[in-house]
């Protein structure tokens, strides 16, 4: 993302800022359209589908490379999740930075445990780092309508809420597009 | 705005959106910064303050050129706006377009008005229109650290709820910037 000011108090009378960045920039959703042609954009998904009941996986415990397994999910979330919003809490929202190891050994999702969240019926997902996973994680996902959530950031505090919690994340209703920023927010 | 595709689906295998923006564009929030140097950024104002109770006044009567009175609205709002946020609904974000009547000669708030609004203890103040007023009308509201939401929509349905409504209109998370884009919704 880049921002540049483009008036400012003392010229002009007031500050603003120029920004360029990808729709996908940032705490931000990504709606069918990302990967399919034709498929749903953002605002073709009602606004109250982006907000409800969400189940955190606890995942902080999470190696490098780690893909998370169906076996491992199901040891951190309930049996019904029909309907509901999985998070998945890996703690790499906390350390990003510049480098391999975050940009390349990230523990994600993958397509057996992707498949597996669609078959539950979930609503959507989200996960502290910037990408949820593969292509073939993110086609599983969306193909099925699950939006996705990504470069999410837990505050510790998070884990002290009694389950499910209220997860909203609304994003900025962009028409025609395949993703983006939302301000995420747990309702408590 | 301008938004450009930066990668699509046949060449890329997804579709990716680049966008160039003001940090006001759309609907989105002003915070003091976009009018006094070194004042409070949006990323300075607690997230709790950008949703609320909030009085609609409903001004879809309003002339062009009218600059809204204490009176006026006083008329259209309870007496008690004690921390209370207040939405000005002129119908003018319906009209949206690029004629001189809509750019030029929208009903606003004026700095008398504003003063009252400041005065009565407001959190923040909405319109559905590009703009809340001229230059001092900003400036009387962001100096008493009252945020703006600019370019609101108001439904017809919205208009029928129970007053005071939920308003919600949390801004991205753009570190020390003057305004950012949200996505503005009541909570019903």
């Amino acid at each position: 993302m880049r921002s540049e000011i483009i008036a400012d108090h003392a010229k002009d009378g007031w500050r603003l800022e120029r920004l360029t960045l990808a729709s996908h920039s940032g705490s931000h959703v990504d709606a069918p359209l990302h990967k399919f042609a034709g498929a749903a954009s953002l605002d073709e998904i009602p606004l109250d589908r982006w907000l409800g009941n969400a189940w955190i996986a606890d995942l902080r415990n999470a190696k490098s490379d780690e893909r998370f397994t169906a076996e491992r999910l199901e040891q951190r979330l309930p049996e019904n999740l029909n309907d509901a919003i999985v998070l998945l809490a890996t703690g790499w929202g906390d350390r990003r930075g510049k480098t391999d190891l975050w940009l390349h050994h990230a523990p994600l999702l993958c397509r057996q445990s992707a498949q597996w969240l669609v078959e539950r019926g979930v609503r959507g997902v989200g996960i502290d780092y910037y990408s949820v996973g593969d292509a073939e994680t993110h086609q599983e996902l969306l193909a099925a309508g699950i939006w996705i959530a990504e470069d999410l950031r837990f505050p510790p505090e998070v884990f002290q809420l009694k389950q499910p919690v209220q997860f909203w994340c609304l994003p900025i209703n962009l028409k025609g597009h395949s993703g983006a920023f939302c301000r995420p927010v747990i309702v408590a």
